[in-house]
This record gives C-alpha cells, sequence and structure tokens, in this order.
C-alpha cells in the first residue's frame, strides 16, 4: 500500500535527519541548554571570534492582523528558517474562493538561504499553504509525528507526499540548520502532538509558541513543559512570540477533562436515545474521551465526515487514540444496532454547508436520518463568522425533533488557546527583554501587548507588527526595519492567485445587483444596427415580471446609439460608455438599483 | 412646519379614536378587568345569549423560525386585529436585498374584517413594514406616544403620514374594535414606552408581549407592571403568546442601571481624553445614562449618525430625554472644544458598512477623525451574523490608537429580552392554559416550550407554530388548523417583491464563479458566423492575465457552432444549450470553476 511505504519513508527520513542535525539526545538537555546559553549570550570563545552580533530578522508573513494563514521566517546572515505554513478561510469579502493563502514572494526570493520549515502543530491554520509552497519549493519540513502524518495526508491529495522531505523530530530534540539551532517544547493545544520553540542564533534566544494553552490535566498526561520555558527563562530570552487568539478573554482556560465530565453526565441523559456528537476532526483528545464515554456505555462509536474518517485512522495507526476491537464500526452498518446501542461522531461542528452534521440536518445524508429524541452534542464553539451557519444547522435538527446540546451549555468544548491569566504566566516564566504578539486580529495583538506591558515590560520593547514587517531583534533594542510583500493569495479551484481585486470587486457587484447585457450588432462601414439591441439580465429582475423595464431598456439603448454614433464614429469604447452610463442612471431613478452594465457591440 | 402639524393631527386623532374606543379609564381598571372577567368567561347574561363559544384564530405571519418582521393576526368570526408590523434584515443568502418584509396577502386578503394594527414598541422588527402595509391598506394604528413618533417618522419618509390613521394609546387604555378588546400593560425593554397585551375575545384572555424584560431599577422607575400580569393570571388567561429571544439564557438579564455604572467609571478613566460612545439610536434610556454622565463630567454631547439624530430629536420632542440646556451640541462644532470636554454618541454599534462609526474606522467621517487615546465605547452586542463586521470596525479603530471599550468588558451593554428565569417568572404568574412561544428561530421557541413544561404546562397545551400557522384556541382546546401564505417579501431599492428565488439563485451564482458571455452574431438565412464569437468575462478571471484561457473558449465556441448548426438550423435554444454544457464542462475541467455561461446568439 502506497500510504505505509510513503510512511516509512517518512520514518527512514526522520532518522536519517535526527542524525544528520541533532546533537544531543533529551537526556543531555539540560547540559546542553547551558552550553547554549555560553554560546548564545556571546560568552563562549567560538563566538568571540566572530564579528559583532547583528540583529535576528523577524519577519511574519502571514498571522498579523488576522486569525489563520500562519507563517513566520527567521533570518540570520544568510540563513533562513520559516515557522509554519497555514491557510485561511475565505469571508463575505472574498466571494467564491476555496482557501486563502500566504505571499511567498519573500520565500521564494530567498530560496537559497532557506534551510527549513518548523512546523508547531497540525492544524490547517499552520500545516494547510504546505502543498502550495512546495510545489515551488521543496524545503525540508520538520514536525512531530502527528502533524507530519497530517502533512503527509494532505500531499498524498497534492501527489506531493512522494518527494517531500518530511523529518520527524519530537520534544527536547535540537535541530541545527545553518545559524539556527531550534529546540521543540511540548505544549498544550486542541490537537496532541503541538510544540513550541526555542529559536537561537547569535543575536540570542527567540521563543516561539506556536498555538497552545497551559492543561494542568491532560488527557494524555502530558502536561506543556513550564519547567524548560521556565529554564529558558532563566537564561535569558531576547524574543518572546506567542499566540494572541484569546487574549481578550479574562481567566484561564478550562481543562480538556471537564468535556469528559460533560460527556459522561449527557451520554447517562441521553437514556435509550442515540448520541451523535459534532466536533473538530483534529481534536484527538476530544474524540478519544467521546470513545471512552461510549466504551463504557457499552455503545459503538461509527464516524461519519471525510476529514473526520482521515484523521481517526492516521491518529490510530500513530498510537494517538486508544481504541478497544471492535468498538469502532462503519458508518454503513449503523442499520444493524438499536439507537442506544449507537455513538456517532461526525464533523459540521461549525455548521459548514458540505459537512456531515449538515447533510444530516438537511436530511441529505446518506447513512443517518434524525431520529426524535437523537441526542445531539456539539462539541464546538462557532468561530466568529459561524453563528449563523450553526444556528441555522441547530433549528433544522431540532425542526426533527432531535434534542441538541451547544455553545456553552454543560461544558461541552474547551478552547485550545490560553487565556489572559496563563499568557501572563508565561510572560513572567519565560521574561523576555522584547515581546512580539503573534496569531490575532488587531484587537487580540493590542490586548496581548497591554497584558506584556502590564507585567512590567516597557511599551518601546513590544512590538505590534503586521504581515511583512521586517522586525530586527538584537540585544541593543527592537525596530521595523522595513517591509517585505506578504499579501494573501486566493485560490480558487484549481487557479491559484489568478483571482485579485477587480474580479472580487466585480464578484461583489454581481451579487448585489446582478448584470444587464446589451448586445448590438452593426455594421461597421455605415454605423446600421443589423441586430438587436438584445438585453439580457441576470441576477437583476426576473424578467417575465419585467418585460416593460426590459423593454424601455431596449429603446433607451437604440435611442443613445442614434444619438452618439455619428459623432463618435469608429470610437465603439465611447458609444459603450455612453450607453453604460445612459442605463445606469435610468435603472437608478427607476429602481435605486445599480445592476453592473455591460455592452457589447458586435461588427460586420 | 409639517411636522407639528402632522403631530397636532395625532394627537386630534388619537382622542377622538381613545373616546370612540374606550370605555374606562386607568383608574378604573381592576372593576373593569372584574367586569371582563366575567364577560370573557361567559357566565354573565349578555354572553350566554350568543352561540356557543368558537375558537380565537391566532395566526403569527411572520416572527417564527427568525428573528424579526414579527407581525400576528388574532381573529374571531368576522373580527380581526393585527399585533406588530416588523421587518427584518437581509442576509447572506439575499444579497443586494435592503429589507426583507412579511407576505400581506393573508391581511389584505381579509382587509374587511381587520379592525386595526396594534403595535408594542417601537424598534423595526415590530414597525419597519408598516409603510409596506400602508401603501395597500391604510389600516388605523394604535401605539404609545414614542413609539408613534418613530412610526408617524418613517412614514414621512415614505409620504405617507398626512393619510395615516394614527392613534396614541397608554398603558391601562383598553380599546375595543370588533369582537376584541385589547388592553396594554406597561412592560420594559430597550426601548421606551414598551406594552404587552391583554387582547380579549368571547373565546377568553390571550396574554402577548412583546418584546420584554423585568428591570426592577429601569432609568424611568416604571417597572414591568407585573401586578396587571398577576391580575390576569388570577382572572385565569386562556393562551400566553412570549418573546423567546433570550430563551437559550440562563438566569436574569441585568437591569439597564448597571450599564449607567459602567459609563461613570470609564468616563472617569477617560481622563483628557475623548470619549465616543456607539450604541443603537433607540435605546433611548442608554442616550439618557451617556448624556447624564456626559453632564456630572463637565462634558457637551454631540450626536452623529442619521438615525441617532432622528431619534433623539423626536425623543426630546417627546418628552422621553431630559438634557439640560447647551449639553447637547452640533457635530459640526466638536472642533471648537478639546477632546477631554467631549462625548460623540453615534450609530454604528453593529458594525454596519455605511454606519458613523464605520466611517470614523475607516478615516471617511467628515467631522469625527480619531485622536489616539480617544476611548471608544461599543454599548452593545453584535447581532449573530455581524460579529465579524463589529471585529473589523474595533481592529480598525484600534490600529488608529483608539482605546476601544467592547462587548463584555465593563458591562457596557444589557440585553432587552427576558432570560429564562424571567420567562418562568412569567409563566408562573400568568398561568396561561396554553402556551405559544413567539420571536425567535427554531432553537429559541423549543427552549421557551420546553421551560413552560418544566413550569407544569402539559406538553399538549404547548404549540411551537410556523409562519402561517392558523392555530385556533378555545378553552377546549388548542390546535393548528390550517395554513395561510406567510413567506417573506425581498425589498432592493424601490422595487418590492421583484426580486424572488431565480434572482437571487443567478447572483448567489454570480457571486461565487462570475459570468462568461458569448456572443455570435450569424446570418439567419445561410448560418455564417459573420461576427464574433466573442467572450467577455466577468468576476471569473483577471482576462489579461488569461489570455489564452479566453482564446480557447473563443475556438471552443467557434467549434460548437461549426458542428452542430446544420443539424440544429434555425433551433437556436439547441445551439444554446450545446455552447453552454460544452463550455461549461471545458472550464470545469480546466480550472474547477463554474462560471455563469450566458450564450448571446444575434440574427442578421
Amino acid at each position: 500500500m502506497a500510504k505505509s511505504n510513503a510512511k516509512k519513508d517518512v520514518k527512514k527520513d526522520a532518522v536519517k535527519n535526527i542524525k544528520k542535525t541533532q546533537k544531543q539526545s533529551p537526556a543531555s538537555k539540560n547540559k546542553t541548554a547551558h552550553q547554549n546559553k555560553k554560546t548564545n549570550t556571546g560568552k563562549s570563545k567560538n563566538t568571540q571570534k566572530k564579528p559583532p552580533v547583528k540583529p535576528v530578522r523577524i519577519i511574519p508573513l502571514g498571522g498579523l492582523g488576522e486569525i489563520g494563514k500562519n507563517i513566520t521566517v527567521y533570518e540570520y546572515n544568510d540563513s533562513m528558517i520559516l515557522v509554519d505554513c497555514g491557510m485561511s478561510f475565505p469571508d463575505e469579502e472574498t466571494p467564491g474562493i476555496d482557501i486563502v493563502i500566504p505571499d511567498f514572494a519573500h520565500v521564494l526570493a530567498n530560496k537559497d538561504k532557506i534551510k527549513g520549515l518548523f512546523i508547531t502543530h497540525g492544524h490547517e491554520d499552520h500545516i494547510g499553504a504546505i502543498p502550495y509552497l512546495l510545489k515551488n519549493f521543496n524545503i525540508p519540513i520538520y514536525a512531530t509525528k502527528l502533524t507530519l502524518g497530517l502533512i503527509e495526508s494532505k500531499l498524498k491529495e497534492h501527489r506531493l507526499a512522494d518527494s517531500a522531505k518530511l523529518n520527524v523530530v519530537k520534544p527536547g530534540d535540537i535541530i541545527r540548520l545553518g545559524a539556527f539551532s531550534v529546540e521543540l517544547i511540548h505544549v498544550n493545544h486542541s490537537i496532541p502532538d503541538s510544540v513550541a520553540m526555542a529559536i537561537r542564533c547569535p543575536a540570542g534566544l527567540c521563543v516561539h509558541t506556536g498555538d497552545f494553552k497551559i492543561d494542568t490535566s491532560p488527557i494524555d498526561d502530558r502536561v506543556i513543559d513550564i519547567a524548560r520555558f521556565a529554564e529558558l527563562g532563566r537564561e535569558g530570552v531576547l524574543a518572546y512570540l506567542a499566540d494572541s487568539t484569546n487574549a481578550e478573554r479574562a481567566g484561564y482556560t478550562s481543562s480538556e477533562r471537564i468535556v469528559g465530565e460533560s460527556f459522561s453526565n449527557l451520554f447517562k441523559k441521553a437514556g435509550k436515545n442515540r448520541i451523535i456528537v459534532a466536533t473538530f476532526s483534529s481534536n484527538i483528545h476530544r474524540i478519544q474521551q467521546i470513545i471512552d464515554e461510549a466504551t463504557n456505555c457499552g455503545r459503538k462509536v461509527a464516524v461519519s465526515g471525510r476529514s473526520m474518517i482521515n484523521v481517526v485512522n492516521i491518529a490510530s495507526e500513530l498510537g494517538y487514540l486508544n481504541v478497544k476491537d471492535g468498538v469502532i464500526i462503519d458508518i454503513e452498518s449503523i442499520k444493524k444496532y438499536t439507537p442506544e446501542q449507537l455513538v456517532i461522531v461526525t464533523t459540521g461542528s461549525q455548521g459548514e454547508p458540505m459537512s456531515a452534521l449538515h447533510r444530516i440536518a438537511a436530511g441529505e445524508h446518506r447513512n443517518v436520518e434524525i431520529i426524535p429524541g437523537d441526542m445531539i452534542i456539539i462539541s464546538a464553539t462557532p468561530i466568529p463568522g459561524n453563528e449563523k451557519l450553526v444556528g441555522k444547522v441547530i433549528n433544522e435538527l431540532m425542526k426533527r425533533g432531535a434534542n441538541v446540546v451547544y455553545e456553552k451549555m454543560y461544558d461541552v468544548h474547551v478552547s485550545g488557546h490560553a487565556c489572559q491569566e496563563e499568557l501572563k504566566l508565561m510572560l513572567s516564566i519565560v521574561k523576555p527583554k522584547y515581546f512580539i504578539p503573534l496569531h490575532g486580529e488587531q484587537k487580540h495583538l493590542t490586548k496581548h501587548a497591554l497584558l506584556a506591558q502590564s507585567m512590567g515590560i516597557p511599551k518601546e520593547n513590544v512590538v505590534i507588527a503586521q504581515n511583512g514587517s521586517v522586525i530586527e531583534v538584537a540585544p541593543k533594542g527592537i525596530k521595523t526595519a522595513e517591509h517585505v510583500p506578504a499579501g494573501r493569495v486566493l485560490v480558487d479551484g484549481l487557479g491559484v492567485g489568478d483571482v485579485g481585486s477587480i474580479v472580487l470587486r466585480d464578484r461583489l457587484h454581481l451579487s448585489e445587483h446582478g448584470i444587464i447585457v446589451i448586445v448590438i450588432t452593426m455594421d461597421s462601414a455605415t454605423g446600421e444596427i443589423l441586430s438587436g439591441p438584445d438585453v439580457v439580465s441576470r441576477g437583476f429582475v426576473y424578467v417575465k415580471e419585467s418585460e416593460e423595464l426590459m423593454s424601455e431598456i431596449t429603446e433607451m439603448a437604440y435611442d443613445i446609439i442614434d444619438r452618439c454614433y455619428y459623432k463618435n464614429r469608429g470610437d465603439w469604447n465611447s458609444i459603450k460608455i455612453k450607453l453604460r452610463d445612459g442605463v445606469s442612471k435610468f435603472l437608478y431613478d427607476r429602481t435605486r438599483r445599480c445592476p453592473m452594465i455591460l455592452p457589447i457591440i458586435m461588427e460586420v
């Protein structure tokens, strides 16, 4: 099977690479940290021979002023490394777009300097743009086992898995590439195997968190490695770059474990009814808790939704899900079981229109039809912008008689991101000289910056950057030196970057007011109208009920051409502009609407 | 001035009408209630002579399964009355639409039976569709003073104010129209002068809440008239129809007064900086509190935003806002004051793209430019669907250096709707036989229904209806008898109802994928192509960067016509379908996109 071969390759590559790049084992970590300290504070002999320390250049190419498409470049002399390579989702300003990826111009212009791509964890906003980068630049990738499993699955879809240079790494590993050494540190998040990074270069030590929370009772019992962050803090951190997603929220994020307690109560309440749980496919600890509780209740678990099936397969293969034999059954076979014997785990917790839960709510799912009394648990919070979609799915499920548990009811979801008290705790432990909030819109970054200032970091040592800012950090100071290109690239179907602002503006115009096409065939010699004007509209009014208006437009077009043809003989462009402006004004006066007017003149 | 004349007319009409319709003063309320009890429970001589009691027919034409466009018909024998006549806002499925109003078909079909329209309060979702109804049917309107002031202002915009039959009523009044008598009961809400209604007819007593909350410390010191609800409950309520908007929220809604306390703290914190507060223009108590706190701090208040200016004027004229002379200044004159002397009250708390706050955030406001340090208080919660809009405005304001206070920070907003404990309290006081939850999506109605059942109302006595359901209620039972037309009518510019599902489907298609127009001029006799094919696209790809694709489409169109012309000679429709299908398939294979293909063949 292609899959297992590829996996072997990953392992082989990983071993090969780790041998090459890593000089000490996790066991010797403390010693190494000590050595590193010497190296990086410029006190060791080795460094003293080198020219004076330059600043490290940190360039976030995505993830600032937005949620998603996280990617950051670290540059020192001729060495560059990348951290994360994520995508973001389209919004109401980008209709028809499938996904949004970073502008790789700066990366591709520096191919020769770039040594590798480090990934903090396997969420789409950190790995989703990797295939698009790899199509242009086969950069070596370093990530933990589960993260790499998810990347590999993505690369297979793009037929890039075979050529990719994938390297398995683990917390405690230190990878040296060019001027940089990157140490991985275990953190908690809503997907297992998440890491932060201690990135060292002659300028000093940068700590880059990725997404994280502090969970003192995580499902895999592996608490975030606070001790290592504390050691780094004691050693001296030049710059700290941290997740701002939840910087607006006071207090602490609850432990994932409380969701399990809620499941336990709700599964009891479900009684003889079927249970359907919708959650994020990547939240493997959540899925583990659902499986555990189902097992306790003697229920089977069926999995629905393409990404859910994919992730459950990968996580099981790689050992991140512990499932007793016979607990998971095929969704096709659920008819063999009574409602009280079943739990269905599904995608669609964000109300996504093509997702399994959406299809269940619409009565369009191939295997699952709502039975009145079904208990449906939406184990997620709507991402901003998805509130109405989620609400619609809940309404539809309720109309079919389901008992829906959602949002803040019963603690069926906890966030994966650190709230204010956790962010402050980390700031107090890492004790950075400079602070750069990452991952968030302006409001999140601003809050995080204010938190840092409240912890005693001087205002001038905190930089709220933008995508493309080149932040130069050295022990002597921090400044934004320049800006490099860092826009967004829109992916629409197979097209990458062929939809730009003009096309989007047209799409928005068309969606608001529709289009009116006016076609005329003219004798180019005499100016005689041979055919037309024909007026065709789409998305404007229903023509059959507006025949009068349409014939008025036709007459008007005829008059305009009649009036201006001789004056503008042969200047088709002027005639078209007159047509457009005339019809536009007429329609605005009559209807207060502004459809797009598209005049086409055919010459014979 | 036209305005004051119209207002006088209102008052005259009101007096006239109240004299006609009202048989007792509020002072004699208790006695009347007692009389009514006798009348309506069928024990008085008068009723005993009549034929057996028929059910009252209650028909919600809007507001169920949705938030907005509230309108309910009550029918008994040959009498009908309407309660509320609201609009709702468009969503992502209705692009380009300005507002959504109820389908008045059932109302207009029963013009001769309908005696009047009663309005609970002056919010758009309860009054916004009145002009559209009045254009077809000049129904007498009954509402409290402020509500009527807002309706009148709306009717003036539509040039309907002079002919409208407006009647001022007040809590305690009882208006008799046909078989119905309607008593108004004071309730708390986020706009003053809100009322619930006790609607009596021979079938029994219905209590219809409108929007409400229980505020025991309201700004105008007028607590919801719990005593009257309790009297009605003792008398015996046949059906209770109540606001479900907050039925998902546990606990109690806080008093409006706590927002004033927050303002007090924040105004102190603002120090020497300017203060800008965005809130709903109709929340007059909120505006009063802003003015009061500004007055306390010695600041002037400038008002920005068309609807805010309008409402402040109406509320001041009618005596609902108490402002010391000289406190309110013109927005044009703010340059004369220092930041610490100013408070600006503005629209735009929902991030609406044309609102004053949005223009301020975009740097496009004529009078207000952000000064770093400005304290901006967004005294509102985003309505579901507006979260991203509000977030964007906050981000932009922060980028300009403003200090933005929003959402749950500092209690700067409270809801106007009753939460679960208030809903339960009302159910326990009103003690209805039958319960019909109003105002809400399925999830809100379902929650409210479950609350009622938890209070001891049998499940079979609770009806979750749909728009258009005809609910027949009599002491003997409740049932949904039939359905009447009750869809939505879309208003786009000056067009009312001329945008239907086909136009919307086209707009959504255009917004996702754009359009490709293929025009060909042919000799209708010989089939010779005289001009074209010309291919024009909008919203598909940027043509200058996709010339190759465009010329491939042109060639393809030529080939298709060449192949099929003789077979389908003269059958232009078949040729067009072949063109559309061929180009569609080609583009999907090449780009995985589905633009609308519009073939136009001109015959010469």
